[in-house]
């Protein structure tokens, strides 16, 4: 996908929570948000998420599956030091490679372990994949990995988010998604059609409407409009106004 | 899947996320974390989310490969008045069966908004495909829809949780989903090889690990055991805490 304004690449993304209990509900996720933010910020484009259960031919299939088709693959959770973590494992199956015991994580676990501590649960956490370099956290730590376009984060937030911190000056980025909001002071339903002849008069930006309710006035709405290009975004925001000026004063 | 203990067949569910400002970072979803919790209280295992962007071919395909897999697939998003709701259009498409204003639909929007109101962008929101069942709110009275084994609700938080309270009782469950929450008052990384020996020992639960930070002791953790089965739950439950009783004797 080109952006024809820029002519640069799109850069894609998809996030893989890996979890049961984000599935119980008895976790609240977080990252996905936090991430889908951070990859907008910095010009990647997030297209998909999916949450699977810790079980590993769920894993597999959706890393396998994601993998292909989007520039990076993001996973969070399943690497810490008990029995239900078990994505590196299935990351490597996914790969195809073998898995063990990594010098390097190791190297880093000794630094904040004593061997009397350095148990087999936590010697777990420096099991990666073949060919996989090392995704550092001044947190915990223990070390997540990055394996061809695949970047194996923790589900902690603020271990994941050291993580990404730490990934995020080697990603490649395309030209940043741009956004502007307009409050309408309308309801949603009352400026639909006009809207619809908006969007289709800039096909250049995509135009979302998001309507809220607001404590002053009741039912209202925020127009969003994304571009890549400066220019298209801010015919498309002036469009909008002037469409919202024309049919507040039918109203 | 059968539950050995109750011998009640597992009800499963997904849930479909439509909408590009979750991609964006722009909202953060508050339906995934709700729906889960409700769901598992009810007796419907929650087994994959998927988030996609407001395009056609993404929700058509997302539609169709969940459908096939769970027992029930619940969308969010995408139902409102503007034209990048398209959801109804593409749910319809996954399952090809033709879309029209639906006289239900209509009458129910006519009870809540005068003809001079009931313009083209919210008579959008009275499409509802062949065959489908409406879902009601009493929150915006635009209803959502169930087709097939597919349940189409709002994005919009409260309107959601309403149809969801209108569908709930109308879904099939299995045996409940019990779980107990064992705080360890240990780090992960020091009870991880025992808890492994717990939960291979106790094959009808499942045992998951969750550090989390403890403002007065530091880094702990909780260790949740779930299983349909009371006495399975029980069981597992005095494992762990003899467990723990054990482990921290020798730290």
């Amino acid at each position: 996908m080109n952006d024809s304004a820029s002519g640069q690449p799109a850069v894609t993304a998809a996030i893989l929570v890996i979890g049961d209990e984000i599935l119980s509900g008895r976790t609240k996720d977080k990252n996905i948000g936090y991430i889908a933010e951070y990859l907008t910020a910095i010009g990647i484009d997030l297209k998909e998420v999916r949450v699977v259960p810790d079980e590993e031919d769920e894993i597999v299939a959706a890393v396998n599956a994601l993998r292909h088709r989007y520039t990076y693959l993001f996973t969070t959770g399943g690497i810490g030091p008990t029995h239900d973590d078990i994505t590196a494992d299935s990351i490597a199956k996914a790969f195809g490679v073998p898995i063990d015991y990594d010098p390097r994580a190791l190297a880093i676990m000794r630094e904040r372990f004593s061997e009397a501590d350095l148990n087999e649960a936590r010697k777990r956490m420096a099991r990666i994949p073949d060919g996989a370099d090392l995704v550092l956290n001044k947190v915990s730590k223990a070390p997540g990995f990055w394996l061809g376009n695949v970047i194996v984060m923790a589900g902690v937030p603020a271990i994941m988010q050291a993580m990404l911190d730490d990934v995020a000056p080697k990603l490649k980025t395309g030209a940043k998604m741009l956004s502007v909001s307009v409050r309408a002071d309308a309801r949603e339903g009352d400026i639909g059609s006009e809207l619809a002849a908006v969007a289709k008069a800039h096909p250049g930006t995509t135009i979302g409407s998001y309507p809220f309710f607001d404590d002053a006035r009741g039912p209202n709405t925020n127009i969003v409009v994304r571009a890549r290009d400066p220019a298209s975004l801010a015919a498309a925001k002036v469009a909008v106004e002037e469409m919202l000026v024309r049919v507040k004063a039918n109203l």
